[in-house]
């Protein structure tokens, strides 16, 4: 057990034994991408986001993320389908509200799916939250221009307006409830030349979600898992190229009890 | 010539040769992986898959791959183009109907496809062919919960209905065109910890139909070269991720030779 | 400085510092690697490409690439937004004609955009660039039919007609402003056997305008970037699936002062 009561280790076995199904409703960039992580982290990736098809699949999918990178008018609509399922079927879901606050449409999006249902996580950078939040000083598409402590307050603000977890990314990772604030000190900064990493993240997140009891369990154990896999994978890579592949390698070979003993998690 | 009256040393020397021209409309999950399969193992991908220019293309190309693993609107009135047109111009084309059965849509699609021209190869696992045939058991996206064993009945079925090849993957990969069956025992693991590597099977299967002489050797021939290719890299690597950039490098390198005495035939 | 007048490693060392921030519409297949060539580089990426947010974002970016590689209605109408956006902010934008000449619609398409706002690169195969030109003996999708000494004299029409400069790749690149002209005759055989590479260079040439004079320069910066790091990226490579992640490592890694030494720019 983890200083914050979380079985990190638990957790992860809980992935690999239950391989959830996670339905990613993504972007263009990162779907490759996504797909590859959670597959090498243990869950199961299914990519179905056409409006005809996306309800129905998130009736029967373990976890649901919604991710805001390149939507489109046929993607939004499945969004839409995908979000009202999943709250039907009591399935968690994970929000990615990609450059919120710099575009506007993507953020009235953002803001109509977490009216339409509670979401489990909504997992962003330090200026996709505040965005979120309309309180953004201006971030650069996926990029952030603001601190993830300067997003601390306005993440508690959001996990109580929408009742849900928020997980801010950055050097030192900041996730809350509203009521109980974490951190994970993991990572390495080729994290943030890979592109599509906090997308994935999401998607992990989503995947975590279904095997653990809450949204801020989830979220840490995602984020533990992602971040450690990074240290270990960035030690041996000549560059944000190879560090990529093997963070693949990372997160397949890593085990619940690397996980634990590595994971640097507080209480914030 | 293998026990099954296949040259696959022929049948590689002659892709090498000849870079079949292959277009693919296929989904965003794995369209950058299979251009690149496409390219290192010889063969030159163009995924032309709007309604505007599918189908002129399809008159020109060497063959067409149509994939269902992200279908939209556009992209499957393209792909009615392009049948059409590969089917008015004599040039060969396989299906891959990912995850058929499960989701009513696409499973539509692609029968409606199936019933507009007679394809060269139709490729799935099992899930996928028994669902295309409304047996399946039920799959979860693009994985499988059946046997290959379990679909042998139905891809006979399949091949007949549709007078096609059909290829079933798997650990042992199961072809047939209903009167003739093949079995092909290479493979590794991590071929399923890798996102779309089916969909790239696939897509090597049109480009082997454009130098072999019928379905069952173009799929037999792609699924040797891919299987053997991945025995080759799973020696090298050190898990999924790096797994995938050694199967190419192996996919460039692989020579006649070394396929036709590595490919593991089997009479079926 | 080189012969040619431009400071390499001044163009690079910009890069870096300024870290431009370049709007892609780009195509399916080259998004992820496009955006992963743009951060190893140093540059960010910011694949804004629906028609409700491009025309906004390409007026705060850097520069925009628009790429016509698998163009749809909706990213059609995008593009339109974007130059309309980034001309009357004055930003710098890179047209990449994907296939121009063998596929009508996205021909007129490009064609379509140059004549709304003068472009500051058009960057193709020689295929390509007798395409748009009206002039091609007919390419194969993204491969090019034709060599680049036989587009050299399109291409200075190309650059007079549009007011831009036009870079022709191939194994010595050729670039003309119309005036001047310039060869570089760096780069690797691998570089044809990695998808969207071309795309991702066109990408980079976008980042280039934002930190040059002009089109030319950042034309031939871009160029000399990308097959510097693939010389030193294929001496350490098996094949082309470990050449493209140690691509992104030398692109990450290489020096302004090793670029200037090492590229092998000439005029023409």
């Amino acid at each position: 057990m983890t200083p914050i009561g979380l079985d990190l280790a638990q957790a992860l076995a809980d992935l690999r034994s239950q391989a959830p199904l996670v339905q990613c409703l993504t972007n263009i960039v990162a779907v490759n991408w996504t797909a590859n992580v959670l597959l090498a982290a243990g869950a199961s990736p299914a990519m179905v986001d056409n409006p005809a098809e996306a309800g129905a699949f998130a009736g029967v999918a373990s976890a649901v993320l919604i991710n805001l990178g390149t939507p489109y008018s046929e993607t939004v609509a499945a969004m839409r389908e995908a979000v009202r399922a999943a709250a039907a079927a009591g399935r968690p879901w994970v929000l990615d509200p990609v450059a919120a606050g710099g575009l506007p449409w993507r953020t009235e999006v953002a803001l109509e799916l977490l009216e339409q249902a509670r979401p489990t996580v909504i997992r962003g950078n330090a200026s996709e939250v505040l965005g979120l939040a309309g309180a953004s000083t201006g971030g650069r598409g996926a990029d952030t221009a603001d601190s993830v402590e300067s997003a601390a307050l306005t993440a508690i603000y959001l996990a109580t307006r929408y009742d849900c977890a928020v997980a801010v990314s950055g050097p030192v990772d900041y996730l809350t409830d509203g009521r109980r604030s974490r951190t994970v000190a993991n990572g390495h900064e080729w994290l943030t030349r890979v592109t599509g990493v906090g997308c994935a993240l999401g998607a992990l997140m989503a995947a975590f979600a279904a095997v653990t009891k809450n949204g801020l369990e989830a979220a840490t154990a995602a984020t533990a898992m992602l971040t450690v896999a990074a240290d270990q994978a960035a030690a041996t890579s000549s560059g944000p190229g190879t560090f990529a592949p093997a963070l693949l390698d990372r997160l397949a070979s890593l085990t619940p009890d690397e996980l634990a003993s590595a994971a640097r998690l507080g209480n914030a």
